[in-house]
């Protein structure tokens, strides 16, 4: 039994926070908001991210910094890409040195292209950051339908204990050291899931999208190997598997977001009707420039980034990327 | 413009036979059964196979196979895995040498465990043989929904000559000459496919079917590479790419097969109710054969045998896949 707190009250941080205090970790989540704190507290539900579910009385919330962390052995961090610099600078005082941080947003900084857990590093160097992925949709979590992740750090020591506290029967951990590998294959996969979305939206087949997303890992381990990552990774539970569950699930707001582009949305309609953040949409400039950066050709990454920002018409791009040129696979 | 024969009006037969049609060649079809030989002949329609489809006009079927392949420069075989040696035996002294056959069915001989283009190459040894895979649900062929796929052989100028003719702006053809690795990745895919269904008629999620489809392409790979295949055609569209479309789209027989089985019918119940054949109950026996003769670990295509055959429960097969032991990736 570990004290553990989670930076978050999103989907995906309360899923966590849900299946962690049902398997005996006393777990408190910090969230920004003090409605969504007393809800937390006094109706045991976040109907916003997490509609129709219950959450055990014993999990509690606060907006509290200090008192978030107070004795927290294990902290996820669980805000969106573009809160983690923001929010690890404002709790940075708070972490006892050594406390292991679990990041679990997916996407790069925008800027220094920076993976997450290189901008979590940096705002709080005392304390050990790895990494968790994989395919799992938060709702399914949340109502403990069996899912399987991957939890990677460079330090093995660390990845096992935070494997052995998070493993129940319902939640399956493996270990990883290939950080890299795991966090590109986790930023990347949102970007791909726009694409796929997009198919379906355009009226396109599973034929079609199938083939999308074979060139989609294709592509994603391109960038990864180029930065370090292992190839094998991505044949893994954080490449293909993630990036299957995000191009076909509905549960997926990346996917959901390329539908509504492919059904001929603009960027604005979109985001205002998904409503949560679509890290696909805040990753693919960054991806673009580490492709610059490390001579990498990620041609679904740019269609996508055409498409988004600059006035690109989305049948155009997917048939483009159907009809490259290319004569052995 | 070619002469094209095609052995076989099931659904991707036919479903070929409409796209070159279209594509300018000059297409026959060989069909068993009179009455559909009149079907295409009169009302231009297949509905058994394609149901609401309708056939070009110019597109004819016979049942007389001297007629079939009567100038034949490129014949496609396109009869289910257990019909294939019967059949090509009957035909074989119909083909001039040197004529090239496509296989583009999926699966392995019982008994001598051949893959299907050795089969056909023992029966006609005077033709060039080669494989056509990828996701490729025939459904969306016919309606010409953009589809990509490769053809392998080890003859790579018979395999660019085929991508020549079949390539049309909505059919892409990449070629490969690992007929291996593109072989064993089109027949295991069925087996992985029954999997997928029984995780969805079990009413388990989107997660833990990631999960196993991301095994089942490692255990896919593993097999074809002990066997002579390429890792990376298994990353590629006749491994990753056609067990995604297998495994996520209600086109695919073999997971309607897997759900029923899921729901708890039995496997007789489960084949009166998909109607047509479902290659993957006829593959993993022979899977599991190939298996010993490798000494290679099939976790998956081994608890499908046990549920298919040996009256093992479908929920404990699924959950046992899910907690098997691993602690690195």
């Amino acid at each position: 039994m570990k004290n553990v707190a989670v930076i978050g009250s999103g989907s995906w941080g309360t899923a966590l926070a849900i299946i962690l205090t049902k398997y005996d970790h006393q777990v408190k989540i910090w969230a920004r908001s003090q409605a969504a704190v007393d809800e937390i507290n006094s109706k045991h539900t976040n109907e916003k991210y997490l509609p129709g579910v219950t959450l055990p009385e014993t999990l509690t919330a606060t907006t509290d910094r200090a008192a978030a962390l107070e004795g927290a052995e294990i902290v996820i961090s669980a805000v969106p890409s573009r809160a983690v610099r923001q929010t690890m600078t404002d709790f940075a005082p708070y972490f006892k040195p050594g406390t292991v941080i679990v990041n679990v947003a997916k996407g790069l900084e925008d800027g220094s292209l920076l993976r997450l857990s290189q901008v979590i590093q940096e705002c709080v160097p005392q304390c050990e950051v790895c990494v968790l992925s994989g395919p799992s949709h938060a709702e399914e979590v949340a109502r403990e339908i069996p899912t399987t992740c991957l939890i990677a750090s460079e330090n093995e020591e660390v990845a096992k204990m935070v494997q052995k506290e998070f493993m129940n029967p319902k939640f399956r951990i493996y270990t990883s050291t290939d950080v890299i590998g795991v966090e590109m294959g986790a930023a990347l996969k949102n970007v791909m899931a726009l694409a796929a979305g997009m198919n379906d939206g355009l009226g396109f087949g599973d034929n079609s999208k199938a083939a999308l997303m074979t060139r989609g890992i294709a592509e994603m381990k391109r960038l990864g190997i180029a930065m370090g990552g292992k190839a094998e990774t991505f044949a893994g539970l954080s490449g293909i598997g993630d990036l299957i569950v995000t191009c076909t699930s509905m549960h997926s707001r990346n996917r959901r977001a390329g539908i509504l582009l492919g059904q001929g949305k603009s960027l604005e309609e979109t985001l205002a009707e998904v409503k949560m953040v679509v890290e696909g949409v805040n990753t693919v400039q960054a991806a673009c420039h580490l492709a610059e950066k490390y001579h990498v050709d990620l041609p679904i990454t740019q269609a996508i980034n055409d498409v988004l920002f600059h006035g690109k018409d989305t049948q155009t791009a997917v048939l483009e990327l159907m009809t490259r040129e290319g004569k052995s696979e």
